[in-house]
């Protein structure tokens, strides 16, 4: 693959933001990486939408990968020599955008816990505002699994008219009872954490063993019990010999708890409180009538992609929304794959999800 | 049901008892319950094992009910009219068996965290020191679910002409590598909390949020998301209207955060650890070759009893444990049955477990 020539990154403001409660954020900043060319017609914009701890970085760069750099770029599934790939961190993540780190105008002091409670609909219509700035008035497409996927749904339903194309992936309409439960455990965690400090703990290091212990149940739904049986099952770390001991440790708690510090350092308890909840609260049905309802706002062609093996957003669900487009005329497919990474597949198994919306996007449309 | 007249429960020393570490407590204690009557011949003993946050009231009385009442008792599928059956709390515990929150006569003060490793093994040698000072030698059957049948396993190949049955249920040889991961979730939570003070917390309150908060992941991993789907979902909490804000609650937020803090009020967090250790421990092969080579040690008939649908459990395992003592040549059964209560079903679903229990115990040894 050729260097990336047209790669641009950067911060901007959208200026004043009214969010879904009816708070204004005076001046929101939106960080993004754009990756590829405008079309003159401006016609060849996709946007990308992240999960919780992913940021505006899906293709990288020279100094940082990309999350999703597997499938985005120059002469791969998402080709950036023919489409202009934007993603952009969502309203109050920690990747740039503003959030509950940054700076309380009114205040001269960070947001903390003060910041307003953010939805996916919040998400949606700060990277619209955000479009509209850079005079974008049109996508190409709109793709994103996870929580990425809860704004492609969005984006569906809020401005049918603006898309050609969506691609929710490994996600859901509204958000299961266990995945609920899952977040709240996590979020307990990082509140009991007494870093915390009622979410004023700027410029301390925060929560950070309750951010990683959140990272540590999250990791183990990502994925599979086969994966991690077949990676780690009853392994002891460094091959310790036996006998076991009171401080015998097993790869994969070694493996989560790195994990889980890994994570401390690159995001904010603060922001993830606040995705955590955005999930929690994620329903298209909501104000709208019924998920029927909403669905039928829909005008774009769809694909859904879900994979078999994840625990978060079984493809049963996906098939039943499935379903419920096609009663509504709706031009949609639904493709799911076998993968022994569970939901992280989105992340890993570019061969499966690209060849996907390669074909969705490029073939079935000529 | 008629009332039980038959019982007792008590709690006796057992004198000292040497660990598999090599460290000796000076005099334990085991917390027990006993129904029925023992046979002139004493040929009708039952020994029922606990799971992790379980205790010796396996029947319970008029105080309290016991969390196996509908399975043992007077006409009941273990019928108490026919069975002595013996219920001990397990070393390490906290329900009056001797474990880190009893007082270490060198100090003077509670254990704590300076408690020796407690195994499985250990639990099993320290019942049938027990047994041994009641004056039992055999035992018609040894039966438990989770980590019950983890002592039921390793009685079976520690003792095999101790007993005349074993029934273990949902459970497993060796602990997986995803239940160990979910495990350390709860260990982690509840050593961050600064309420555990290095284990050393008594008479204090202890680390009581994180074991809320081990609690919390616990019961996730025990049921089905199907079951917290259905009785769930997304309900809000005493049906609170829209819109949302940062302080709705869901009904599965509301259920596990209480479900936490019940335990805190029943269980101390250093028996928690220390059986958690316990269960990640728990390898019928360590020290003895194979998997195959324990199995082999096995003299007893066996019911092997799984659930479809505990993820922590598999029934793919137990199924492979089935397969390979069949080609021991052992007398095995194996039976599985569907629940959406998961692991969890077989403190729930006594009309299944009972059934083959009874048919096993008491039709086809006629």
């Amino acid at each position: 693959m050729a260097i990336e020539r047209q790669y641009h990154s950067d911060c901007i403001s959208i200026g004043a933001f009214k969010m879904g409660t009816g708070e204004v954020l005076p001046d929101v900043s939106i960080a993004y990486e754009a990756v590829g060319q405008l079309s003159p017609a401006k016609d060849n914009v996709i946007l990308i939408c992240h999960a919780l701890t992913g940021d505006a970085y899906a293709v990288g760069n020279q100094e940082r990968s990309g999350w999703w750099s597997g499938l985005i770029g120059a002469g791969r599934r998402i080709d950036t020599n023919r489409y202009y790939v934007i993603t952009t961190n969502v309203l109050g993540g920690c990747g740039g955008t503003t959030g509950p780190a940054s700076l309380n105008p009114a205040t001269g002091r960070p947001y903390g816990s003060s910041f307003p409670l953010v939805t996916i609909r919040d998400m949606v219509r700060a990277q619209r505002q955000f479009l509209e700035v850079l005079g974008i008035n049109h996508l190409y497409a709109v793709i994103g699994g996870s929580m990425g996927g809860m704004q492609v749904f969005e984006w569906g339903v809020m401005y049918p008219d603006f898309m050609d194309h969506l691609i929710p992936i490994a996600t859901s309409t509204r958000l299961s009872g266990v995945a609920i439960a899952y977040n709240d455990v996590g979020r307990q965690a990082i509140l009991a954490d007494p870093g915390y400090q009622d979410g004023h703990y700027y410029p301390g290091p925060g929560p950070a063993k309750g951010l990683s212990i959140a990272r540590m149940v999250g990791m183990i739904t990502y994925r599979t019990a086969e994966l991690f049986e077949m990676r780690f099952g009853r392994n002891i770390k460094d091959d310790q010999d036996q006998p076991f001991n009171a401080n015998t440790v097993f790869q994969i708690e070694s493996y989560l708890r790195y994990q889980g510090e890994k994570l401390v350092d690159r995001f904010d308890a603060n922001s993830y409180l606040y995705l955590l909840k955005a999930m929690d609260f994620h329903d298209i049905s909501r104000g709208r009538g019924s998920t029927r309802d909403a669905l039928s706002l829909i005008k774009s062609k769809m694909l859904m992609i879900g994979i078999e093996g994840d625990l978060l957003y079984p493809t049963d669900h996906l098939r039943e929304v499935y379903e419920e487009l096609r009663r509504l005329g709706q031009d949609v497919q639904f493709a799911t794959f076998p993968s022994i990474f569970g939901h992280d597949a989105f992340l890993v198994e570019f061969d499966a999800v690209g060849e996907l919306i390669d074909t969705f996007l490029n073939k079935t449309n000529m």
